[in-house]
This record gives C-alpha cells, structure tokens and sequence, in this order.
C-alpha cells in the first residue's frame, strides 16, 4: 500500500466542516467518496485537522494509504473529476508510510478575511466578515501584538473545551490593511478550539477602541473565556497552510 | 419626482443577466422589486447596458424616478435589505431630471479574469474562465494592440446581431498576468453583442500561439465573424465602470 498526500482547496459555505459526522455534508465524506469512485476501495482518509461548518481552505493536507498505481500527480484530475467544484485537490505526493497529516504537521497557518465597510460585496459572501464601524488597524496589531508568543491561550478558546495544556506558540498574528479589506493572519504550532475566530474577535474590539493593550494582556493572563471578545463567524476563515517537519517538507 | 442614480454590484452567477424578460430571473427584476418595496410603487429602471447570463458587475449604473424622500444615499441600504445578497447596491446618488443611465454613458470598462491553471480554485467557481494550457502574456498583448484603436469591430461581434455601424474606439486593450491570473481589460466608447468575449477569445488564442498579430488583422479587417476565435463564456466577465459625460461626473 502507498501512502499519498494530497493539498485541497475548498470554499467551506455548503458543508458542515471538514470531519466525517452523522448529520450534514462534509469535505471529508465528498474526499472520502472520491477516493472510492477511483481506486474502488475505501480509505481511511487523516487530515491536518479539522475546520468547522463554514470554514474555508486554500491548502488543507490530508493523506490515504491505497493501491493506486499510477503517479500521485496522476490522482488528482482523478478526484477532481468526481469531487463538486467547491472542493479541489491542488496537488498530490508519495509519502513514506508513517507520514500523517494531522501528527506530523508543526504548525498551522490561518488567515481571517474582514470587510470594514457599509456593504459587503457579493464576491464575499459567505467569504468574508464585515464590520460595519471603522477599525484602526494599528489598534488592532498593537493588541496583536501582546498576544504573540508562547502564552496559556485559555481565554481563547471556546467554553467547554478538553484540552489539558492550553499554551501554544503563536509565532505570528499579523493585521494588514488593503482598502476596505482586513486580514489577519495567524500561524502557531497548534490552535486551540475556536482560537483563531476568538482572537480576530479581540482584536476587532481593539480596533474599535472597545480594548487597549492592557485589557487585552488582563484577558489573556485571566485564562477566563468569558472575559473576552465574541467569537467571529466562520465565514471570514481560511487555513492558509500546514507545515510539515524537515522530512515531509516536499508536502507544499 | 426625483431622479436617482445608482451603482449597483453583481454576481451574475444566479442570473438570466440584467434585463428583464418573460423566463428566468433577471438583475434588474430583483432591484424592481426592491424599489417597489421600498417606496410602494412601481418605477422603470434605466441599466447603461445589459449583461448577459452569467456575466457579473463591479459597477453597473442604473437610474428610476421616484417619490423616495430621503436623502438619496438612504436608499442603499433600504434597497439592499430587501435584495439578495448577491446583488447589493453600493451608492447612490440624485441627478437631474434628464439624466439617463444608458444614453449619457460615453464609455464603459469590462474585465476578464482567465485562469491559466490546470486547476480551478473553489473560490473562482462561475467566476473565472480556465485555460489548461500555457498563455503567453506578451503575444497576447501584441494581439491586443493590433485591435487597440478606433475600427469596425463587425469580425467581433456575435453573429445574427442587428448593429448598422460596428464602428467602435477600443480605447484600452490590456493583459496582465498575477500568477495563474491573467486580467483582461477593455476600454470603449460602446461595445457590440459579445464583443468583449470574442476579443478574449482571440486574445486566448494569440497567447497559445494559434493566431499571431497578421491572423489578427486579418481577422479584424475581414469583418466577418465566422474567422474569428470562439466566444469565451461569460463566466469571467465583470463590468468594471461607466462612464458619463463631465455633467454626470459624481455618478461613480
């Protein structure tokens, strides 16, 4: 059995997330049927991790082991050919046996599209989230920037959450402003549930003037989900890139 | 009553294109039945020109006399409440009484986004016309400056249509690459059915090599549109901007 990794595009809007579940439509399930429609043979497919309902991606990596005999490149007009066209598998690759895409990955690249302005244009819809009310984008990475770094990320992560160690590495988290079009990009060694759509909620409070610096360091040292900003819609979500570890470093 | 201009922008994707007619949903039926929802009556509404099935808009500009009392600006979002997301229209302004959106245009900016990829992103899906094979940029701009100019575009015209004088002033014809995007942008006083989609589909084929600047000339004097490259699908065309005389500057 080979083991192919593939990089898929998909526009999140018409699923529910990415995992295979009982109820609702998911990337995965679409992938899954794919592969069978193929090779004739169900595989079990891992990806980098999940993304929620909504959520988008511009290169999400998972893998498959299958008997597929022709060249990985080969596999992916195959697919692509029974996958919907919101769904797109990018580019494919052999890897070695133990490669899997969610435990080998080192870290992870987000990015969160927001429009501030009075009308959203009808090319982001369901892509992008729109605050009406003017943002100051300096505000906004000047909180940015009290959150990078390797912190416990606890008041940002959804209520509810079972994760036993809430530190991670957030070694990017950037605001760039292009006309009417915020993007914030986020890169870390692993996100915690809801993470990235809490932070990009902070720092909208912040370039709102609703939080300085200070009560942003207060909500990130109070480890207190409910001392924070709102969690955003998923419709403004893209996972940008994974990162792979030296070896799979071919895996782009 | 009032005149009132508005600028109004589309994803053409769900549309029979702009103007209304007896089967399929059209732009302009959608923003009728928003006036008539937001000032009780009934209005006729001016395009400044049609775009067919499929094609979208950045700006296309439209004007109706009303009874509506506020200020003009106010419309927008009372019209775009009552509009599908994928219509919304951006600005709005009063013009005298005279002012028609079709007749007081002196030149209109389409644009054509092609995909030079063997894969078409999930984000571009409707949105963008995929060329598999390899464009070159600079033969397609040889080819574009041989159509640069004032000439009768017949050769580029769909065949069938009714038009006495194809004369046109092509007064922009430009191609730019970003990557796998290649951005096709044209200027002119008027143009004729298909025409911005004949003119891609030349371009195309110049850029593959199947036509060089001479074919192109040829083709272009011969005004007969059966020696022509296909017509592209509407699919990547995007009205781009109108246009109007210095009187009606402030309609943007």
């Amino acid at each position: 059995m080979r083991n192919i990794a593939i990089i898929v595009s998909y526009d999140g809007a018409g699923y529910c997330g990415w995992q295979v579940q009982p109820n609702g439509v998911t990337v995965a399930e679409k992938i899954n049927d794919a592969i069978l429609s193929v090779t004739g043979k169900r595989s079990k497919l891992y990806g980098s991790g999940r993304t929620d309902s909504g959520v988008h991606a511009y290169a999400q990596v998972a893998n498959f082991h299958t008997d597929f005999r022709a060249p990985a490149e080969k596999i992916v007009p195959a697919l692509n050919a029974y996958l919907p066209s919101d769904i797109r598998v990018l580019r494919a690759y052999d890897v070695d046996d133990e490669f899997n895409a969610r435990f080998d990955a080192v870290s992870k690249t987000y990015e969160y599209i927001i429009v501030n302005d009075r009308v959203l244009s009808p090319f982001l819809v369901n892509r992008a989230y729109m605050v009406k009310y003017d943002l100051d984008e300096e505000k906004m990475q000047q909180a940015a920037d009290v959150l990078t770094g390797v912190h416990d990320f606890t008041a940002f992560m959804a209520a509810g959450s079972y994760v036993t160690n809430a530190v991670r590495d957030l070694s990017e988290l950037t605001v760039r402003r292009e006309g009417n079009i915020l993007r914030i990009t986020a890169s870390a060694n692993g996100f915690l549930y809801n993470m990235v759509r809490i932070l990009t909620g902070t720092l909208i409070y912040a370039g709102a003037g609703k939080l300085d610096t200070d009560s942003v360091r207060e909500i990130l040292e109070s480890k207190r989900r409910e001392n924070g900003a709102p969690t955003v819609p998923p419709d403004g979500l893209y996972l940008k890139k994974v990162y792979y570890r030296e070896k799979y470093s071919h895996v782009v």
